[in-house]
């Protein structure tokens, strides 16, 4: 770890108060936005996500607002992904791309109605990208960064913690879909949704004012139940196999190595951007592929910089996120590997920087 | 200050070896990548700047390059700035807005020749901006992000020291030039420029292979002229009245906001993104406006958000940027004045974190 300047320039959030006064040990910047990475360590905010429930300030993913009447003909150009039969109270963990193929970010679409439209954003500026498109398209939509700032409530207690703040109504609410629920006197779109596999829901606050309000009510509920403020838990989400953009995939990266090719089914005739590239790779293949990794030995300190993949001296791959699992007692890690080598059971050395292990490919994720 | 958590998506630059090695003490996160902000302490940094010389790993001023029949087109269509007279050795300060007039980025263009520049950026992906505005468009350029990392040589005595690795020609580059010098067997482009006004260099690395090669040779040939690591200095900027994106200037402020009216000159009949709006902000005059400002009493503590500008209760205005002034003996900062409280010799109050003082606003920066 290094010490962090702040500037208004890493923008504080709606919730930095109750972060700071709960104790937050460190940040990472993510979106020029202060994220938290620690509350009491690693290891123990992982421990207590898996047992209780946390309350995570993920203000960072910031919302690019799409309205008006080309909003949804723009949504359509921008994700490979089918949208013809989303509902108005759907979310959809879409990928982005250029004309080339490669990821520019792997968002959540948040469709209200077919002409208006929120992007929860990963770390890259997407609002230049859909901005820049819309205006040079021409296109009849208004794009911009409203004062909106997602709160996650996540952990098995997630759904006990939201009901007493929001109302039985929360149960009701299915994995990625959302609802309008009441809170004092506003209302908040709440979604089941969120960045660990341990359920739970994103809250996405609109207008800053209310925000401590929000996350005092939220302690104030849970006291019985052990809540905790948290974040994105470093280990649990290498477990369950959730990948960060920026970490496990840039823009050098397609869906299809990124192992999203699930998402790339548009309707016939739908012309988005990224087409034509993504149709040869899928006729091809994809070269490399995101895969589950296990490295072997005691326990790694997370790489700074992607750990190169060795098969008999020749680079195969790299490892992108790794961490010491105490759940599953190995490392467990995130790693790009050419198609020769991603078979389930391979073994092949990985360079971290303390020196080379044994790194073997999984059939999959901890789950 | 707080701690910051490392990983991939903070990408590492070419010379962050040398920048560890020789003891950093901070960073700040710009571009998605590691800038330092402290080596000594940022007094004794300031301190040295001005007396002596130091290299700046400025790699965050990521370049977006422009390459193809269309580059000078969409330049002129990016920028409200006149291009016309650019020649193909020259560096231009170029505001960037949206179609509202709101500043996107505030970069550095080089044009190598009219199919071929770079925009050497402040802290936003405007690379997004870019590319979908290409795309959008149908023009016949290719956008992208290259392997050029800048490394700047800044002080009195950045000359002697340039002049040691690169010949004599360096001190033949006039202000905002550039030219192509030979590094062992490579070469490199050299502009006369830099994020301070203590006069220097900025040499944009290709091939970042080449990094630690370039670092040591300045540390090597530099040493009896007592070079050290540094990076831009946060009370030498605000003397200089350098502005910094993100800080005192964001998406909401137009470029007359910013007092970079004299940029807005686009020859007539050059259509530019943002026209109508900056048109009718000339004709009506800005709101509001960037002033020197200084501060009353001892030293403040940085600001981390904006601080409020407040006359007889009212805010008319906010402080972005301040630091104390040793050279000066006064908090110098940087600030955004309504129209009616813009004068020299106006004093505000300012709400610090640390409670109200006296503001005046100056009739310049500290120069």
């Amino acid at each position: 770890m290094s010490m962090l300047s702040k500037s208004r320039r890493l923008r504080p959030t709606p919730f930095s108060q109750g972060v700071e006064a709960q104790g937050v040990k460190a940040y990472t910047v993510y979106n020029r936005m202060l994220l938290p990475t620690v509350f009491e360590s690693v290891e123990a905010d992982y421990r207590h996500l898996k047992d209780h429930v946390q309350v995570w300030d993920v203000s960072v993913e910031r919302q690019v607002e799409l309205v008006g009447p080309d909003a949804f003909r723009l949504m359509r150009r921008l994700t490979p992904r089918n949208l013809a039969n989303m509902q108005d109270d759907q979310c959809y963990y879409v990928p982005i791309v250029d004309q080339y193929g490669g990821m520019l970010n792997d968002p959540v679409a948040i469709k209200h109605r077919d002409d208006r439209w929120w992007i929860s954003i990963a770390d890259s500026d997407l609002l230049f990208w859909v901005k820049g498109l819309a205006l040079g398209e021409g296109l009849d939509v208004k794009v911009f960064e409203p004062d909106v700032s997602p709160l996650a409530v996540q952990g098995p207690k997630a759904s006990e913690l939201m009901a007493r703040v929001f109302g039985d109504q929360v149960r009701d609410i299915r994995f990625f879909r959302h609802k309008r629920l009441t809170f004092k006197d506003t209302s908040f779109v709440v979604a089941r949704s969120g960045y660990s596999k341990q359920g739970g829901y994103e809250i996405y606050l609109e207008d800053s004012s209310y925000g401590m309000a929000l996350w005092d009510a939220l302690f104030d509920a849970g006291a019985d139940l052990n809540v905790r403020p948290g974040c994105p838990n470093l280990i649990e989400r290498i477990e369950g196999g959730l990948l960060s953009y920026g970490n496990d995939m840039t823009m050098e990266n397609s869906p299809l190595e990124c192992g999203l090719g699930r998402f790339c089914n548009a309707a016939e005739g739908t012309y988005y951007i990224g087409k034509e590239a993504l149709e040869a790779e899928i006729a091809s293949g994809p070269k490399q592929q995101i895969r589950a990794i296990s490295i072997a030995g005691d326990a790694v300190t997370p790489p700074a910089a992607a750990w190169p993949l060795m098969k008999d001296g020749v680079r195969v791959g790299q490892v992108t996120s790794a961490a010491w699992s105490p759940d599953f007692q190995t490392n467990v890690a995130i790693g790009m590997v050419e198609a020769d080598h991603w078979d389930a059971g391979t073994v092949l050395d990985v360079e971290t920087s303390e020196g080379i292990r044994k790194a073997e490919v999984q059939d999959g994720f901890w789950l």
